[in-house]
């Protein structure tokens, strides 16, 4: 007879109030390897309960954007000042506070613990790896030089934008089969993206479309081109083909919808496309990873699909569901297809949590 | 002294219930030109009038979608059966029936009537040219062709599909100045463009977006090629270049946005691209066709332009909106763009009345 | 050691294209007590397959109105026409079709099957209960009167309007302990309560609140009555309170929020209402009605809720969320709440399976 | 022969830069007596043209929501600090600020100038009346006590609750003719109505109802009583009939909606009620103020009808659309109706306006 004894590793949540750090708590609740023990914020929430700080000061109102109701075991932890947060003792610290903050704390926590960010502070820094599973692991050797370079223990691992997310998944396997020379993609995006200070107002998008995202179309080109990027000579050599996003906000809650255009490296029929879809991250279920969906891409036949209303939560939130895939007469070896990702769940929160258990079982954590 | 009589031309408006009809309506009440004499619909309609034909017959709701009140002076019309109107007596007839119910009507209308149609029903016959005022006045000779070959005294005349109608608005000027060799266009398109029975199901697309309309993409693509062809040998020859479009419905109201990508002939900059839509319809203004708008195209710098809320009323809904005009760096001379088209004015019957007026204008009515 | 042989009851679904019985498709997947063998629907549908009955002739589009996916078990199915559907071997007929066609089909079936029914044909009928489990369990015995006054072996049963069902649920607790003397209530409706043919636009209801809904307000007022009425030599004697009720449809996809003032026996503090509110249905418990709420009513302390859509789904749909509860200084012994329930899950077809089930435990299917 | 030589009212905005500042300076555009010559808003705007401080520090988004374009005479006008901001030799304040800075520079601007004021920080006070043009005429000899008391010459005059306005215009020609006895009513408001910072999220609203907004019910009550009440020895006794209010928010871009129910004084049919209010105002347009509508009330016989997205803007939102007017079963001598008024219009800045239109016509300014 065997015992096995473990501990769970010891997770702290940074920037706990916001929709991500919201949705990052409700993708830890119940988690077999990770345990949520303490919280951080602004400090405006500072020495707040949890659930008294997801209160607005003057209404009461309840500050809680997840389809899911804040995790129990989370409402009466301290939140604390994340300025100055000693992370000691902890083994994770996921960050999902804006770039300015960013910049400054998660240096600070890299010291001792690995920092999964959602924010794109460190994002086109040489020695961090942006890293997505399925997509990139190899990347995850940066790390290294990372800490070295540093003089860290831990680390900094952000995750891409979330509209980089869902066009990743789905250039890897055209990269790794056919090759990608250029790619044009028009987004869609849902309201729960545009983070939260204030978010977006209904005033603003009710009956309308918004096409402009500051930064967004920026961020997209250079996430895709050194996510797709090969390790050479202890470096990420970012892809060179050129990424042409327009950017727009739908008035939609949530999911990212991405009409997307692929110039291939060699001509295949809308049935080659699918079949690389279909069969990519099947070599990841071996890995067992809590968080991983059952598929990483849901193909979808029926023209009408996907819809982010009806395709967001597919397999938890974690697939990337793809139709309409077909030939595209502009581009040499065009192929075009459209996309439905969750911005919220694998692009962001659960995504860190489902990169943070793909670095624990490479040893990085 | 000189006294100058005239009469308006008599208008018929077939398909008179739907929300193009109604559209029709609107677009011509107090109209210098033109007056509006008959009405018809279906046969459901036919006896009532116009008053009670909007009126669903078991709830007694007003089924009436435009902004617009109804015009007073239509309220008291007899609605007649559009299947064996008599048009004789008048001069032009507005259809705007479904394609199916078109194939039928139109011809029996063109016998004697200029027949300005919203219906895609005769848009890929030889002799039917797809006028859009200011784009391609040259193919108003094939009216001759098609009269001479069918032996009629009228025609008829169909406009592009809405989402058409923006996209060779914007195009007309590029393809004059520096040539156009492809494009790639992704449409989200309001919920008024999708006609009458029943239209899109508030179901389908509160926080949503669909991301195929049937045939959408097609037409397009055709009707673009057709109304940018040159008149060779009295023949529309269509332009060659391949339109890639998705065509997607979003929570809007009214007004279609599309993110267009165009590779030129030369090279041109974002700001020569801006001038020359800013001249562009310069010389229509001598004109003075009653429904045409200030400027044909309006160009915004502000990069959160244009929005269908915000701008698709501009101009009474005939000037095309243009922003986020930008370099691309995919296709060869590659610049991309965002507008808006006000899918229910310019394009489809304010956009019909217009090319009536220059048709009277120059001599076909 | 014992062996329980049981087999499942027989189950038919007509209408089952529809949103409606598309939901009690959804709500009998997998039910341990009830198997569905038999689908039915209008003529158009019959013959097909119901994967092919519930695509768009014309456009290929499914037309599927549910979160969940169409239960596997169903797609090849054949729909039969509904009108002359031979019912023999079937234990309960769930009819999901609108109230003409109701008022033909359903007494067909009733000869021999358990009819539970969404359409509001039967509902005022002297012999025909309208059940609310939990509510007027008291009524069933009316089945009895009906079958030997209509010599049928089945029975019809039709659940009251979407509307009227929270208000019913929420007002017995409060007749029982402190009497109903009048109600006021104006409801704000999802758009899935509207049915079928065509369902509320998108072009009607985004951006808008519509005042009106043909014949709610009236079926609201009478079921109200008819279901908290008492039996009383055989026959249900309605309860006389009048309830004087404004019915709107807000964008929302699915939830009725109801604003509800109610006048009371005696008086009561909102604390007091609160509880009865909390401790209804208790005793309903021991049943193990497998479709049934944990909870009949969730009383909220929080004034932003409820909401429709964080609430609508709560335990599966079946409990109607209550919050808001104050003194109302108008009415005499006055308190306010708002309500929001499940308009197509408790307040229509899961309903009817709950319902169903009821009646398999009461022996009368 | 007579010249008549005028000066147009001096007039600054305060808090120009929020929606309610924004739709005063729409409000004012062209305006045949006040000319805006001052705009002022919160220290972060302070320095900036208006043009600039409408724009969005980081992104650049333009942050303006009327959808009028902005008045081109004000976009070059600097924006001074409200705070501190000197009033001399300006007439007239319009006071859109929050409350909390309403207390502190309202009565600053109050010693030389008329402050019309949309916040709600004065109107409870003894000696300020809550002007309705048209309902509360007699109020404003409160004005007179105001200023002796305080020692100023100028005075603050707010508005009621935007939900407060077209309850009172309905409620005052009610109350002349019938008396009224207590009022239930729920609100379905637009978002724009959630003022500045940041307004309704759309996160929160799309797809929902909201059943709560902090303070509204009790604004409602109170300002209904002193509006409606009667001036005996120089002072507003406020009407003491109970109101009984449920303010919800709707997925609406503009235009509040309420479901209200009346208790009269004596027995009125619909007919009788829809007369008094068709009456009502007829006297007022002798005063020919320019903001005023050619009908306070507009009576609608549909059923369907008032619809915010409809009826929000007729006769310039300023205009109080009334429909389905029936008799009430539950409150004595009971009637009910829906009506639809522009809360940002009539309910705010335009009606600051037309309110000191009036005071200006009766020697107050």
């Amino acid at each position: 007879m065997i015992f096995v004894f473990y501990m769970k590793k010891r997770v702290a949540v940074v920037g706990a109030t916001g929709i991500a750090g919201q949705q990052c708590l409700v993708a830890l609740e119940h988690h077999p390897w990770f345990e949520v023990v303490r919280l951080a914020a602004s400090e405006r929430s500072a020495g707040k309960t949890y659930a008294a700080a997801i209160r607005d000061v003057k209404t009461g109102e309840r500050r809680w954007w997840c389809l899911e109701e804040p995790p129990a075991s989370v409402l009466d932890l301290p939140v604390e000042n994340g300025d100055g947060l000693d992370v000691s003792g902890i083994d994770i610290v996921f960050s999902a506070v804006e770039s300015d903050a960013a910049r400054v704390l998660e240096p600070q926590y890299a010291k001792t613990a690995a920092v999964l960010s959602t924010a794109s502070a460190f994002r086109y820094e040489d020695d961090v790896p942006i890293m997505v599973p399925g997509v990139n692991h190899g990347h995850a050797a940066q790390i290294d030089t990372q800490r070295r370079r540093r003089g860290w223990q831990g680390f900094i691992v952000p995750l891409p934008n979330c509209t980089t997310m869902g066009l990743v998944i789905t250039l890897k396997p055209l990269c790794d089969r056919f090759g990608v020379k250029s790619v044009v993609m028009t987004s869609m995006q849902g309201v729960s993206g545009a983070g939260r200070s204030p978010g977006v107002l209904a005033l603003d998008i009710l009956d309308n479309v918004i096409p402009y995202i500051p930064g967004e179309e920026e961020k997209v080109a250079r996430e895709t081109g050194k996510i797709l990027g090969v390790v050479r000579d202890g470096a990420i050599e970012a892809a060179t083909f050129p990424v042409s996003a327009t950017c727009t906000r739908a008035a939609v809650l949530e999911g990212h919808t991405e009409a997307v255009t692929v110039s291939l490296g060699t001509r295949a029929t809308p049935a080659d496309v699918a079949a690389v879809f279909r069969e990519f991250g099947g070599d990841l279920a071996q890995l067992a990873l809590p968080s991983a969906p059952e598929r990483w891409i849901t193909v979808h036949d029926d023209p009408f699909r996907p819809q982010p209303r009806l395709d967001r939560d597919a397999d938890g939130g974690m697939t990337t569901s793809v139709g309409r895939i077909r030939e595209d007469p502009v581009l040499e070896n065009g192929v075009k297809y459209v996309l439905v990702s969750h911005n919220t769940k694998m692009g962001a929160a659960k995504g860190a949590v489902l990169t943070a258990e793909y670095l624990a079982t490479a040893g990085y954590i």
